[in-house]
């Protein structure tokens, strides 16, 4: 039995807390300052207000300035902040934790730096950490999983990353249940890249769909042809940027394809893609799904500059992503969805 | 403009006649003996049964014993028969067709022979064509691209294969529409045995639905994360077959993984699928769904025959093809549905 201690209590924080109580470990999850009325719910109904189901009996629950109780005699700490408290994870948190107490990060995404690299959140992390001269080894969760089904027992596969298989390991005894079911991997930016990538290219994705209400109706039929031709030009761009990052190990696309499968019905970057799909420009689209956190667009945001930096050193050739830079001038220049069909094409001898 | 000729009524083939006859090419429509009934309610109305839009306009129809007129003066001939047909196909047409007049095949399938080897129809049709001492160019194409869809002018991205570029050029350039694009390759075996292999992977994938159903009732919400496991699971062994037919490039992957994406929202192969995740076993599906053709067990069952005599000549190692195996278990042998998830799970340092 592990002591295991959440930090953010959003969806996917809250529904790790599921396999990790179920397996009898001892189960703390600690609010951030916004999840302050979520912690008040936890410890009133015994249930993440998002959920249709209660928490495991037995975990407790603490406000954040109640964090150095909560991480006291942990065994290993999750990270479940979004990609928008990285920054706050990395200042106010990362000071207060122990020193050689595992942390495990289940946020995904990537930052781009002025050169044209793409950091993974560990990396913003270990930076810190190095500034401190604290050691805390650094992991991180990736692989198709979405919170409320994980909740459902709905069987998942994911891959936990670090650079020390022996800690990998102690973490995954802790966590893995029968529905629950770790891989482990320690090549960190591979993982991290690979599930951070897909976001921007699932909502490549749904763009069809939206394209077809339009064309159909609202309520028409879904078509597939035309996500799955998105489908394969997605993971074509996203084996070359793997590359890129000298992650271009097999089993990091296996992760980004389960990844951007599962992310492809997933409520926020879905909505997102389909309104866009119909017609709105991304103003608009974001002023109706006001209040929603949309990682996606920040992380399709992200990778196009850094790639647009790579391509003025002569680096890569930016007409090797065309759906990737569709994307990006939806995003940021607003333009209308016009998938360029016709440059997914090729010919091979 | 050319003159373009469909043996096969199917649905498949008669919705090629879409682009190819709006692109203003002559196009003649053959059915087989099996498709007489459809080629009267053709020509009578215009439109397949199957299909709910009409034909363009101008196509002409044509019964098997009016072959020989079908075929003359073609500029190329699209074969249009399902896998049940490749045999016939060879017996029957292939000694009548002329000359020199490319044909291109959207038969999906692969035959497994005695050794472990994994044959494409192209070779089968090929070996008949150098008995004949007969020189026709043999094309395929590959890609995911449901036939209602096509119909419905769904963006829709494909792959003609054949040994011949200018050959390839020239179909493409009849076929290719603002909604049909074609890219081309000269990897035959690579797009063949992508296209293939999908059929039993994608039935591994909604074997989950099933499951889920099985679990939270038969009109409860899809569940995503144990799909796209399976998924991942079936991107990995797909990889690790295409290799073995010496089709490791990455582009047939890709190919691979599209096809799989359109195929799991397939009629038949979801269909049957769904049935035995419920607990059906493979009889009292087949039972169920009585009078569909269900080549996806049938290629599944073919590969895994294939693998199994190459792993007995220690060629290579079962325990890779996790997914395959059990998949096979369940068509073969019939077995329950119980997906051996831990399986799917590695260490990779």
């Amino acid at each position: 039995m592990k002591t295991i201690t959440i930090i953010g209590a959003g969806m996917m924080g809250s529904a790790l807390a599921f396999p990790a109580r179920e397996n009898g470990n001892e189960v703390r999850l600690v609010g951030t300052h916004l999840d302050r009325e979520i912690i008040d719910a936890c410890r009133k109904t015994g249930r993440h207000p998002k959920f249709v189901k209660d928490f495991p009996a037995g975990i407790t629950y603490y406000q954040i300035e109640e964090l150095l109780d909560a991480i006291r005699g942990a065994d290993f700490i999750i990270c479940g902040v979004s990609s928008f408290g990285v920054e706050w994870y990395r200042d106010e948190v990362l000071p207060k934790l122990e020193e050689n107490v595992p942390m495990i990060s289940v946020t995904k995404g990537l930052m781009n730096t002025e050169n044209g690299d793409l950091l993974t959140y560990l990396d913003i992390w270990q930076e810190k950490l190095d500034a401190l001269g604290k050691k805390i080894p650094l992991n991180a969760i990736g692989g198709p999983c979405t919170s409320y089904e994980l909740v459902a027992h709905d069987q998942t596969e994911v891959t936990f990353c670090g650079k020390d298989m022996d800690v990998l390991r102690m973490i995954k005894s802790a966590m893995a249940t029968d529905y629950y079911h770790i891989s482990l991997s320690t090549d960190i930016v591979g993982v991290e890249s690979a599930v951070a990538l897909k976001n921007g290219f699932a909502l490549g994705i749904t763009l069809t769909i939206g394209l077809n209400q339009k064309e159909f109706g609202i309520d028409s039929e879904l078509h597939y042809n035309s996500q799955a031709a998105v489908f394969g030009q997605a993971v074509r761009e996203m084996n070359k940027l793997l590359h890129l990052q000298n992650a271009g190990d097999f089993d990091n696309l296996v992760l980004g394809a389960g990844d951007l499968y599962v992310t492809v019905y997933g409520g926020r970057t879905r909505l997102v893609g389909i309104l866009l799909g119909r017609g709105l420009n991304i103003d608009e689209a974001k002023a109706e799904l006001k209040g929603v956190t949309l990682e996606s667009l920040v992380v399709a945001e992200r990778v196009a500059k850094a790639i647009r930096v790579k391509a003025e050193k002569g680096l890569i050739n930016l007409q090797d992503f065309p759906l990737l830079m569709h994307i990006d001038e939806i995003i940021t220049q607003k333009k209308a969805v016009n998938i360029p069909w016709e440059k997914f094409t090729f010919e091979r001898e």
